[in-house]
C-alpha cells in the first residue's frame, strides 16, 4: 500500500491537491448497514471549514460532499465509499510569486527534491486542505463507533501560542472560533490572534483529544499497537511535530509507583497511560495530546533559496491560517476515530470469539 | 499484515516470549550483496544486554543470535534474513505470585481482556525483551544505511528521571552504562539510580535520536510520512508514551518566523523542523526523541484487581530494570534504522529514475 | 488493505456502482515526470467501451475519464492520481424485476449473504462496469512501462465458446470487434454471435496476453511471486474462472525433458514456462491466458430462489454483453500492466544497485 | 510487506533455505484459545514429507517441528506463533556440479539474475522444501477451520502424467502413495513411475482441493476475492502453472444457461462456480485444480549456459521429485486453509455484525 492510503481494514484512501479542481477520498472496509447520509459527514467538514471567523484562512470553500458509491437506500453496503470534495476558489495567482522559491519550514523544497516537479500552486499536494479527506473518513468512523460501541471522541484547544487554555467543559468548545474548552478565554486569545494577524507572523499550537468509552482489548501487539497507530496517524497531520498519549513527556519524570494506574474492582483510579497498555486499549479514555507548529506561509520575508538554487528572499502573500491549530481539533479527532475503527474491526477478526472475562465498573 | 510486522519493503516480523524458548525475528526485503555476520548483530544486540551493569535488569542472557537464513558466503542474498535468540534465564517461578493479578500499568490486564488468556511469565510477549528482534533487524539496516548512504544513527539518554541531561559528545555515550553523551554527570546519575533501587521505585527517561547524512527525498506523503513512520515505530516500543520530530512540543510556543527554517545555497540555518517536512527528509539530521515512563513493575506495593475481579494488593518482586530508558538507546536507533531503510527502498522504488535537482552545501 | 486496492507500491484503488454517479479510481505510487494525459487513458478505454458493435452490450456510455489530481503541467507529479468515470446511462428500471431474486451465475446472493444489504441496479458493485478502473490504471502503466523499459503488453480473444481462434498477427487484433488475431474467422465469429444472442443464451471465451521485452528479474519470491500476482489479477476480473502462465496446463502431461526450457547463450529455446520462473521474471514474453465464463445474466427462464428463500423465476432483460469475454482483452491488458509496474517498482526498491550480471542474446 | 509473508489477518511469513540450518515460519493473527500442539502440524508435515516412497525424493528429513512462541498451556495466546524445521538431511555436494549452470525450466537463472548471487545449494530459496512453512501453517489453519466453522479441507491427485485419476472416494486417497482418490489404480501408477524414474525424466500432474462446509460470505470484492487469493496462493507454490476454480476452463465451453448454478430453496443444483460468486463463498464446497509442471531437475542431459554466459550442459544428480505433484496434494490443502482462514477473519472484522438472511438445505 503506498503513501496516499492507511489502515487494514478500515482502509482511507486520499487525492488531490490544493488547486486541482477537487479532493477524493475513498472508504474501504466501512461495515455494512450503517445508515449514512452525506449530512453526516458535511457537518464534520463543516468544523474545520476555512473562512469561518477571522482567525482563520479567508479562502472560500463551502466543502461541500458529494457521496459516489456505496450507500444503497441511505445505507452503507459493504462496499467502497468514494466521495468527492470540489475546490472552488482557487486563486492560484497568489503562488506565482513563490514558484521558484522554498519557503521555510515548507514542504516545498522536499517535494522538488523528491519528485524532481512540484505543484507549487497552494502547495499542491501538500496543503493542509487535505485534511478534508481525513474528516470525512472520520465522520464515518466516528458515526459508527458510536452507534456500535457508543465512543464519543472530543477534542479540544489546548494551547494557543504560549498561552495554554485549561479544559472546563465540553460545551465551552463549541462557544468560540478557537475550539477552547473554556469559553472565558476567548476574548484573550482573539486578542492574541489579532496581534499575531497583524505582525504577520504565525504560531503553535496544542491539541487534547479524547475518546471515551472505547472498549478493552483494541490494538494489536506488538508492531500495531494502537498507540502506534495513533501516533502515525497524528504525525501524519500537517505541522504536527509531536504526539502524547497519557501522561505523556510527563511520564519522564515520574516514579513508577505514580504513573501506574492502580485499580479496584470498580475500575482504574488514574489515567497516566492514557487508555492503551501494552498497546492495548484498557478501556479507560484514549487521551491523546499533539503539538502543531506555526505555520510555515508568513507575511515576513524569510531567508530562502530558489529552484536553481540561488539565494532568494520570500514573504508568502495568500490566505492562510496564522495558526493551523486553530482548524486541527476536528482533523485530530477524525484521525483518532479512523484508528479507533480499524482497530476494532481488526479486533473482532481476530478475537471475534472472545468475551472478555471481567467486567469492570 | 498483522500486528507482529512492520515495514513496507523492509519488512520485519517479530515472535516469542519472555519465558519461552526463545525469540525470533524474520527481515523480509534486504537488498542482496550487503556482507553479514552474526557479529555484525552481535555488537548492537550487545549494547542492549540485560545484566551489565547495577542499573539494569540482573537477568542474565548473553542474546546469542544465530542467523538461519538468507546470508550464503557472507552476503545477503535478497531472501528472507531469519535469525533466533533463544532465552538462557527464565526463572518462571518469580512470576508465579503474579500470574492472577495485574500489575498496574502493566500490559497484564489488557492482554487478559483483549485474549481471554495470557502467558504471565515474564509478562509473556509484552515483556520489553521483544526489543532484542528490533535491535537485531535495526543492526542490519544501519549496516546497509552505513554502507550505501553514509548514514549515520546515534542515540543518547537525555534525562533520567528529574535530570535532564545535555548533550555534551557522541564520545561520551560509550563511556558509561547510561547511554548519557555527557560522562561527567555519571556518578551523579549512578547515586540517583542506587538510591531509587533501594526504594523500589521506577523512573522514566527521554531519549533522543538522531541520524545524519540521510538524503534528502525519503518519505511518502501523505499517510506514509516519514515522520509518521517514525512515531508509530517509536510508540510501539515498551514503555513509550510521547515522541517528537526536531523541536517537537517546543514548536507550540514558536513563532513562525522562529521555527521555520532559513535556507541558504550552503544549506539550511536551522532544523527545528528535525530533517523532515511534509513528511520527506530534507537532508538534514533527522532528530528524534522520546519519552519512556517508568517501569511498571516495581517492588512496592500496589492496589490492583485479581484475575477473579476481587481487590488484591500486587508487589513484584522478579528482575527488573527500575528505569527501561537506560536500555532504550539502542532500540531506538534500530527503529529508527528500520524506518529509514524502509522509506529508502520505498523512494527508490518510486523515484528511482529522479535525480533531485538540488544539491546543497 | 481491505479488498478494494491492490497492488504494494503502484496501488490502484476503486470505487463505484454500477447505476451510482459514478466510477472512481486512484493510482497511488506512480512515478513523477510521466507525460500523462486523460487522452492517454480514453484511448485505452475506448477499447473496452459498451456498445462499440452489436455483439456487446448496447449500454450507451461515453467513459469519459475526468483526471482530478497527481498530474501538474502534462506530467506525473508523483502524488496520487485520482479520476472519475461518470454513468451516464443508467436505466435502473431494468433491473427492479430482479431486485428481489438471484441470477444464477452471479453475485446477487453472495452480496446479499455476505452484506445483508444490496444494491440490485445493474449488479451493484459486482458489475463488470467496474472494469473501467481496472483499463484506466492499466494504461497509465502500459505507458511507463513502454517509455522505461519498453514492455509491450498486448493480448486477443483465443477462444469464443466452442471456437478456438489462432494468433495469426497482432495486426488483426483491431481489425475486428472481438479482438481476434486472425480477421479471417470475424464472419463466423458473427454468426454465431447472433445466433447466440438470438438464442437468449451466453458463452465463455479465452483471452490470452503477452507482455514483451519484460526484463529478467521482476518478482518477489516465495509468496509474492510475480506468477502469483498475475494469477490473483487475472482471477479478480469477472467471470473469470482459471489463469494459466506459459504451458498452463499442457505442464500436466508433458516431460521434464520437454517442458524445461533449454538456454543458449543467445536465449531461451522455448518457453513453456511463460517467461516466468521461480516467481521471477526471465526477459523472455510473460504470457498468460484466462478462462472466462458465459455471461450469468441471460434471457432465459432459469430456477432460482427469491431473497425471501423461496423458489422463484428469473429472466434477464437488461442489455448485457451476451460473452464477457469479448471485451475482456484489455481488461486483461491492463490487469497484467499493473502487476508487472507494481513488481518493477519494488524490484528496484530492492535491487536497486544490482546489474543483472548476464546479457542473453 | 514483501514477498516472504502473505495475508491480511491470518498472516504467514516464511525463511529458509534448502541447505541451511533450517527454515522456519510465523503464523501472526491465529485466534486465541485454539487448543494445538506440535503433534497437530506434525501429522500434516508427515503428509508431505520426503522419502515416504520409492517414488519421490529419497531426502531423509524427519521434518520435525518445533513450536517456539504463542503457544501457552496447550492453547493459542493470540500473538505470533513461531516455529522451527530443521534441515537434517543436507549432502550439499550434490550441487557442487550445478553451482556454476543453470537447470533449465528451474529458478537458479532468475535468481542469479534478480539478486546478483544465489545460494545454490538445492536451488536455495527456490526449493521446493520451502513448503513445510506452508503446511505447518495451513494445519493450524485447517485445524482452527475445522473446530470453528466444521471446514474440512481435502485434495488429491487428480492427473500423473498423463494417466487422469477419476475420483472415487476420499477414503482411498490415504491408501496409496500418490494421494490418487481411487486406489484400483495404484499399480498403474507405481508402474508407470518407475518406468520415469528409470528413464531419468519427470512428469507433471494435477491436483484438485476442496473445503467443504465453507460458509457464505467470504471474500471481498473487488480485488480481494476469495478466488483471487486462492488463485495467488495457488500460483505461488512452487511448479505450478495454472489453477482453475470450479468448472475453470471447461467454463469457456459452457452455454450460460449451462454454467449458472441454478438455485431451489434447498440449495444449488450445480457447482460450476467452484463455491464463489462474484469473489464472495456461496456456501457450496470450495473446488480448486491446480496444474503442476514436470520437476526441472532431471538426470538427463540439457542445453544450458552457465554462470558466465557460455553454453553448457546440465545433467541434475541429486535426489529429487520425479513428479513434484505428487506430495503436492497436502500443500494445497494447506494454502486453501491459510486463504480461508485469512478470509474468515476479514469477513468478520467488517460484517461481524450480519447474520445472513437466508438459511438454504
Amino acid at each position: 500500500m503506498s503513501g496516499n492510503s492507511f489502515g487494514t481494514l478500515y482502509c482511507v484512501t486520499s487525492f488531490g491537491e490544493s488547486h486541482g479542481p477537487a479532493y477524493g477520498g475513498v472508504v474501504d472496509g466501512c461495515p455494512p448497514g450503517l445508515e449514512l447520509n452525506s449530512e453526516d459527514i458535511q457537518k464534520e467538514l463543516n468544523r474545520r471549514k476555512p473562512g469561518s471567523s477571522r482567525h482563520v484562512t479567508q479562502r472560500r470553500e463551502t466543502d461541500t460532499v458529494e457521496i459516489l458509491s456505496g450507500i444503497y437506500e441511505g445505507k452503507t453496503t459493504g462496499t467502497a465509499i468514494g466521495f468527492l470534495i470540489r475546490n472552488e476558489d482557487q486563486r492560484s495567482k497568489d503562488y506565482a510569486a513563490i514558484a521558484d522559491t522554498f519557503r521555510p519550514g515548507h514542504a516545498d523544497y522536499t517535494y522538488w527534491q523528491k519528485y524532481g516537479i512540484r505543484d507549487p500552486r497552494g502547495g499542491g499536494r501538500a496543503s493542509a486542505r487535505e485534511t478534508v479527506i481525513r474528516v470525512a473518513a472520520g465522520a464515518i468512523a466516528k458515526k459508527w463507533l458510536q452507534e456500535r460501541y457508543e465512543v464519543v471522541i472530543r477534542g479540544y484547544l489546548a494551547q494557543l501560542g504560549p498561552h495554554p487554555i485549561a479544559f472546563k467543559s465540553w460545551e465551552d468548545v463549541g462557544r468560540n472560533p478557537f475550539f477552547a474548552a473554556d469559553d472565558s478565554r476567548t476574548k484573550e486569545l482573539e486578542q492574541f490572534m489579532d496581534a499575531l494577524r497583524e505582525s504577520g507572523d504565525s504560531c503553535g499550537a496544542r491539541v487534547n483529544v479524547v475518546a471515551e468509552n472505547v472498549p478493552v482489548g483494541w490494538g494489536e501487539p506488538v508492531y500495531g499497537r494502537l498507540d502506534a497507530d495513533i501516533a502515525a496517524a497524528m504525525m501524519s497531520i500537517n505541522a504536527v511535530k509531536g504526539v502524547e498519549i497519557g501522561a505523556g513527556f510527563a511520564s519522564i519524570g515520574q516514579k513508577g509507583s505514580e504513573h501506574g494506574d492502580e485499580m479496584t474492582p470498580q475500575g482504574f483510579l488514574s489515567n497516566n497511560n492514557g487508555g492503551v497498555l501494552g498497546g492495548i486499549s484498557t478501556g479507560q479514555p484514549v487521551t491523546v495530546s499533539i503539538a502543531l507548529k506555526p505555520t510555515s506561509s508568513i507575511r515576513l520575508p524569510r531567508r530562502t533559496i530558489n529552484t536553481k538554487g540561488a539565494a532568494a528572499t520570500v514573504q508568502t502573500t495568500g490566505r492562510h491560517d496564522p495558526c493551523v491549530g486553530i482548524r486541527a481539533t476536528p482533523i485530530a479527532e477524525a484521525m483518532l476515530a479512523c484508528v479507533l475503527m480499524d482497530q476494532a474491526l481488526r479486533h473482532r477478526g481476530q478475537c471475534g470469539d472472545v468475551a472478555p472475562p471481567l467486567k469492570l465498573k
